[in-house]
């Protein structure tokens, strides 16, 4: 096995010989034999490179990097130039307390991202001017296209159009496009503010993608009058000059909070945003931080109003976006809590003042520029010359617009220097200009990020000691184990994350011309290749930013099939009753309607009612999507059957490569019956969660559907291709032995833990020989029933003991589903079943009446410090029982910053923006 | 001001003018007018370009990079070519709150550094089959020397020879040769074994410089046969294949642990290492960590046997060593933790194979090597032709040692590829081997690396979550201020720590060709320069890697310069009572005689008792070396009156730079009247202390003394070249007019917060007009006579207030010195005053009997979280007092992870090396 797979996989050979010898097989190949059904089985090394050394690979990454020729950008459309401060690049990106967080579910061990996300919803509240903001949105793009179903939810208007002005980011209307035509909604652009008859929304952009600047309040206030709902696209430093979307009455904003520290990365990752007026705030898509308090009453923050969410509306759901960009929005927050309000202003003042005094030369030269009133960006009109000066600008080092052969847009940013100023008057052939100029209209007049925390962390040392606060609240993959069920949470390995912070991956513009990316085409296409080798489709297309984009990619690939073949009738989605909440919300959003297939009793799809349904729906057929290994943690024996059901109807077999983990070199979804999948490179290929984002879900297909993939799933061409390095180098450095081994450990240790844990906890499902997968659900409704002692009881106490807790009540209500990964090593999983064990213990002391049912250490967790430390102690247990636990170290020991949170009490008083310092006393 | 210096510098400008209002002046023009004697002031800035932005200084340190041409090293001499592990490069090397710790002085709260210390102590120790190893010296070069001194001290022999065997490392010989003449000693350098008639001491290398491998057993025993101690110096990781120091006999083994994981930087910092056989302990120089326990009776560590160091022996010293190299000594534990025993033997048989085949394929091809055991250094005898061998090789890549016109050294180590084997053929012309040989004699036959700690944390999570554990029982300034007096513990900014981890300055070779490193020339070139205009001298060297090492070449130029004059007799060296232990450490080292100045009531150089000095050594005077301002933290206003007498007696001046942060851009020493400085650029100059270094200590000269500077009072030309980038940046960002505000600001804070303290603690020493310079010290005395409440009790009950202890006990017993540098907030200074306020109001609640004097919050202090959570309390106060005083948050508190440390047991029982794991039950 390669030196890396040793370092990736955590039980060493003496390891995982004493765990095969706790289940009782000899090899691992062995238990793989028995777990996985014979019929999927594919043997045989994968046909990969073998495994490179991480010197190695960071040398092919350094040959990459060489191929990409990072010009200075100006080419603008949503993607500008930017400087990370340094000290939020080291410390948040390249820190693992922040990147290898999980989505804040356990919102007691995630008290600094949430304070961070709050930070972000207020920043973006207080620029845009509107009452609500999520916890960000995986691009503008998408963020676009989620305003309009928000409108089309929340508008009066019958109509199916949605008015979208054409200096829209052009991008952005393809994706909206993209979306709208399988929910049966008509984009029309319209220009010149020439609204079309009838619609029930608008979506404007301001300044424009030309860099126009133009006061909407008439149009908006026409839009208004028929009932419709208007969306502004707002460019978020540019609002901390001219007016914001609220104030001249948008019911909806969106856009990218990139250019707020974040680097290109060739399109992706950064926060996207969206944010709505009030009333319309329980219609926002994706994440929302809010506050509310604990048990004692003190302030507390947690994700909010999660009823919202697809997972819990399943086909109901007007949205499927999970994964959100958490980490970039928490860079992004950090970049308005560093530089302040004045020092936002004086970046836009002097980006604008350089756009200015650029026109101004260009103007002097005799160029005529497009507008006269914009922020950042300039278009000049120069007919017929437009590709000779961005050929011109190109060979001096500057990447311009080509927006027509008579147009050349130019925007500038907070990068933008003298030194550029003067190359690009070289290319139009005019002189420098030195005149200070001003074109704003529409200026602002209220104040904004007012809030303490975007007025105090304004010195290196401040914001340094900030940052290492809030991380230091928060409980990551580098405090201990995650074994959070379905979402595989293993080593996000440095030699992985080193490339992604490389001046040459991470400023490229995602739009610079194919040429100077050379070394981005040839990592994006090796590891396309590398998918589909490993998932054995055909195609693989990366640009799905979540995989929520992979699901809608894929189920409009199977859409676009049918309607190619004329059959426009077939549009029905089978979906097991296990499934995750997302697939059903893909499905409605790519026009289908949702049956439900029932499961049997050992927890696999019923085929007896899958014959039904299939029968029942014959016509209509288009699809079934399922998870394999199941959401329940299973390899189904059944699935070749399954797909060849399905196939006999007429539909397509989509699988849910969330747990592709258990596949990797055993069985390839491609090969065993599917025609589509998405992956989640954030789960099997080790992007970091990152705290609930980023997330890559590329798209997989056979042969058949590649045609009918869209080219608009997400804004970027490539997603977010500036963290692809991640799960290249994983897959490089692995290698076919390594990424096989993985598997294998991977499911051994999911069997070690449920065998150690079935005398305690009876685990709900198996399959084959009484096998799990890579996970196992551990079900918790007997206990309950007989002790009163819940699921969150359970998962509350373990954070007392270190751990964070499994998954909860997914996907069966009452149960845990606990995935250790391969990367957890024997004494962490021992750690983890002994914790389990003990407090299996403390269950039996309550219901064996030593403890009072309202009154024990498993209802009263998370302990806090604060509480065990408190001057009066009137428990039914003694303090070192609450804090320490059998096996719990008191030196060093993590503590939870605050007791149970009350979620209830944050949706009934919702507050989603930092509290006002008042609050704090 | 520049952009930088606002990050850079705490407080803003409202900020300054409360603080200015709080003393009672107008501008800090006015109060540096007031507080600096007009005699030295400078007017007008300094002749330094103006400050960059920080991306702008980026570029330009790319710039650099892009000059520096890093080849494959196979030059050798102590220097080789290492893998740093991606998860310790990122989480310790790059991470603040490893590198932004102070030396643990204060060992309660750096129990993680002190563990991963004890960690490489064992490591040595293992390795050199020693039984006592420090933690850590500046490098093989001036461990060697330390060596020596250790011998001649422990020798019966009454000889002053040190004989040197021939294959010493080079640079290790003119070390050894430099430190030797000025304490008398001779060094005879000896070939083949050939011992000469007398002497006190030899030492060996151990493979040599040439790569040969000799069974020196018998030599040893000879040499004890006289009386004399034997040092090697050897390389560890040929001693995990190769027979250990201490098994053949050798009293001393010292080295460098450089090729563990830390990359060349151009000659360092990387961690020398020093350890003893028994018996030899308490002669071992530097600093020593031990194992003893706190109150409560639990294991807790701490530096060990601290009389032997300087501060306390002062002119009896025998070392001057204060910085060692802590960071890069965690950063090579690591290393060692990470491969554990298998790993490192993996490596170095991979490394000893390169260099055997390399061998076999010379000898085939017909080449003659100069001998046929080695470990991982091949000498080629090659007649006449080894220039136009070298030549070649570097044309292919690859720099070889040119060892003489007829031989090439080649060493082979942990990155040597199949290609470079190649390469280096094709230099010489041969063809390549495939043939397996071994070279190796005198194999090592015990074990090593026995403790659990080296066989634990293999996989890269393992780890990860090591060091994180470590770092989060520590405090650093990631945390909060360390207001340490003497030491200037300002904010080490991301962007000035870049560069140090890029790989054209980390991976060069400290003999790579000059015109390979261009990039450095220039960059030290002009570090060089500005540090001149800074200071007022007119030639700096950056070679002293310590500011130690700095004192002792700043005083060898001044014995050199008398010498020189034929003034053999001044010997004499003048030093205030307040001077800090190093000085007298170094002038006796530098072969002068300590004679003691008084000081006044007031604090400052008592000119009279100078007076009857200067007359009573009248014809002896060498030099006086005082500190300014003055380690009572004032500008004295006798100093250039002080300057003038010395002169006229024919002596020289010396002014120690460590408080140099209280002159940048107000006075230069070079031009007040001193002769000679170092600086501590880990001080002024932003370098991060790492917990006890690196540093880097340039001497700073006028004209008539750079001619008599040391080539080799380092090992490398350069020193710590690789960290030099940091000072630069600091420089390049802050510009002539960041760097005088820096220093107002620090001179500001320090008045303030003497202000703010003065009626609750006296403030012991000032200047005119009452103001002190840029640090304070508050007087304790008469509160422990009245209270009993000592230093110490303040210092630990300042951490549970989340605050490091200024410095204790320096200059004055029973004092604190408080500096809280121009880095800190004003926030951050009041939250320390408050601190310190209530903190004298538990005194007075002691005082006044509120509390027992052998049961109070300051007696017991720290507290630690499992203390106040504890199942019974029995202390005359609540917990919350002991936990959570006035002010102190009770989310995301900073905990003691041990109580206080009881050092006198552990010095009487000492523990050096990991305790077994028996012993952790």
């Amino acid at each position: 096995m390669s030196a890396f797979a040793d370092r990736h996989i955590g039980p060493d050979t003496t390891d995982t010989e004493r765990m095969l010898g706790a289940i009782g097989y000899g090899s691992v190949d062995e238990l793989m034999d028995a777990a996985i059904p014979e019929v999927i089985r594919w043997h045989g090394p994968l046909q990969l490179p073998a495994a490179a050394t991480e010197p190695e690979v960071l040398a092919e990454l350094r040959g990459f990097a060489a191929r990409n020729r990072v010009l200075t950008s100006m080419i603008g459309l949503g993607y500008y130039g930017t400087h990370t401060p340094g000290v939020i690049k080291r410390n948040v990106m390249e820190n693992p307390a922040w990147y290898t967080a999980y989505t804040p579910y356990q919102p007691e061990i995630s008290q600094g991202r949430l304070e961070a996300l709050l930070n972000f919803q207020t920043m973006v509240c207080d620029l845009t001017g509107l009452s609500t903001a999520n916890a960000s949105m995986l691009d503008e793009g998408t963020a676009a296209a989620e305003a309009m179903t928000i409108a089309r939810r929340s508008s009066k208007a019958k109509s199916m159009v949605y008015a979208v002005d054409a200096d829209t980011l052009p991008q952005t209307i393809e994706v909206i496009a993209t979306r709208a035509e399988p929910l049966g909604i008509t984009v029309e652009v319209f220009a010149d503010g020439q609204l079309p008859q009838e619609f029930f929304g608008v979506h404007l952009q301001y300044p424009g993608a030309s860099g126009a600047l133009i006061d909407h309040s008439a149009l908006i206030e026409a839009a208004h009058a028929q009932g419709a709902l208007v969306t502004v696209a707002a460019d978020l430093l540019a609002l901390t000059l001219v007016r914001e979307p609220g104030a001249i009455g948008a019911d909806i904003a969106c856009g990218s909070a990139q250019r707020f520290g974040v680097p290109m990365g060739y399109g992706g990752p950064h926060a996207g945003y969206l944010a709505v007026r009030a009333g319309l705030e329980r219609t926002l898509p994706g994440r929302l931080v809010g506050v509310s308090k604990d048990v004692e009453g003190n302030r507390a923050y947690r994700l909010a109003l999660q009823t919202r969410e697809q997972h819990i509306r399943r086909e109901k759901a007007t949205s499927n976006i999970c994964t959100a960009q958490v980490l970039l929005a928490v860079m992004a927050s950090m970049y308005a809590v560093y530089h302040g309000p004045d020092g936002l202003r004086g970046i836009a003042r002097r980006t604008h003042a350089m756009a200015a005094r650029l026109a101004d030369g260009l103007r002097a030269g005799g160029v005529s520029l497009a507008h006269d009133h914009f922020f950042d960006t300039v278009t000049a009109v120069v007919p017929g010359r437009a590709a000779s000066i961005v050929a011109a600008a190109e060979e001096l080092g500057v990447n311009l617009r080509l927006a027509s052969e008579d147009r050349v847009g130019i925007a500038c940013d907070e990068t933008t220097t003298e030194a550029v100023l003067a190359n690009v008057w070289q290319a139009f052939g005019v002189e420098p200009s030195t005149v200070e100029a001003e074109a704003l209209i529409l200026k602002r007049d209220s104040d904004f990020l007012t809030h303490p925390v975007f007025r105090t962390h304004h010195s290196e040392t401040a914001m340094l000691r900030y940052l290492r606060q809030l991380s230091d609240l928060d409980y990551a993959l580098d405090r201990g184990m995650i074994p959070l069920g379905s979402c595989t949470m293993k080593l996000n390995a440095t030699s992985e994350m080193e490339a992604v912070t490389w001046p040459e991956f991470a400023n490229m513009h995602p739009f610079a011309p194919a040429h100077q990316a050379a070394g981005y085409a040839d990592l994006i296409d090796q590891l396309e290749a590398w998918l589909a080798e490993i998932t054995g489709y055909d195609t693989v297309s990366v640009q799905p930013n979540a995989g929520s984009q992979g699901e809608l990619a894929g189920l409009l690939a199977i859409r676009g099939y049918h309607l190619a073949n004329g059959d426009d009738h077939r549009d029905v989605c089978l979906i097991p009753s296990s499934a995750h909440g997302t697939n059903a919300a893909s499905a409605v959003m790519a026009g289908m309607r949702v049956v439900v297939v029932a499961c049997d009793d050992t927890g696999n799809v019923d085929l007896v009612d899958l014959d039904a349904k299939i029968e029942q729906h014959s016509d209509s057929l288009a699809a079934i999507m399922v998870t394999y290994p199941s959401t329940h943690g299973v390899y189904e024996t059944g699935i070749a059957s399954l797909c060849a059901k399905v196939h006999e109807a007429g539909g397509q077999v989509y699988v849910d490569g969330a747990n592709l983990n258990a596949l990797v070199g055993f069985a390839k979804p491609g090969k065993f019956g599917a025609d589509v999948s998405h992956l989640n490179l954030h789960k099997t290929f080790c992007i970091p969660h990152g705290g609930g984002g980023p997330g890559v879900g590329p798209v997989a297909v056979r042969e058949h559907l590649a045609p009918h993939l869209s080219a608009h799933i997400s804004a970027a061409p490539h997603g977010s291709a500036g963290i692809l390095p991640i799960s290249w180098s994983y897959i490089r450095m692995m290698g076919p032995t390594g990424l096989a081994a993985a598997t294998g450990v991977a499911v051994l240790a999911a069997n070690y833990v449920a065998a150690r844990l079935r005398d305690h906890y009876p685990v709900l499902y198996s399959g084959n020989k009484g096998l799990v997968a890579h996970e196992c659900i551990l079900d918790l409704r007997p206990i309950t029933k007989s002790t009163g002692v819940t699921v969150d009881d359970v998962a509350k106490r373990l954070i007392d003991y270190g751990f964070h807790a499994p998954t909860m009540s997914f996907p069966v209500a009452g149960t845990l589903m606990v995935e250790p990964t391969e990367s957890e090593d024997l004494a962490e999983l021992d750690r983890f079943v002994d914790a389990m064990i003990a407090i299996r213990r403390e269950i039996a002391a309550v219901a064996e009446g030593q403890w009072p049912a309202g009154d024990n250490p498993l209802v009263n967790a998370p302990h806090t410090a604060a509480m065990v430390s408190g001057d009066t102690w009137d428990h039914a247990y003694p303090r070192s029982v609450g804090a320490y636990p059998a096996g719990v170290k008191r030196v060093g020991k993590y503590w939870s910053p605050v007791r149970r949170i009350d979620g209830a009490y944050g949706d009934r008083n919702l507050v989603c923006a930092c509290p006002p310092p008042e609050a704090y006393a």
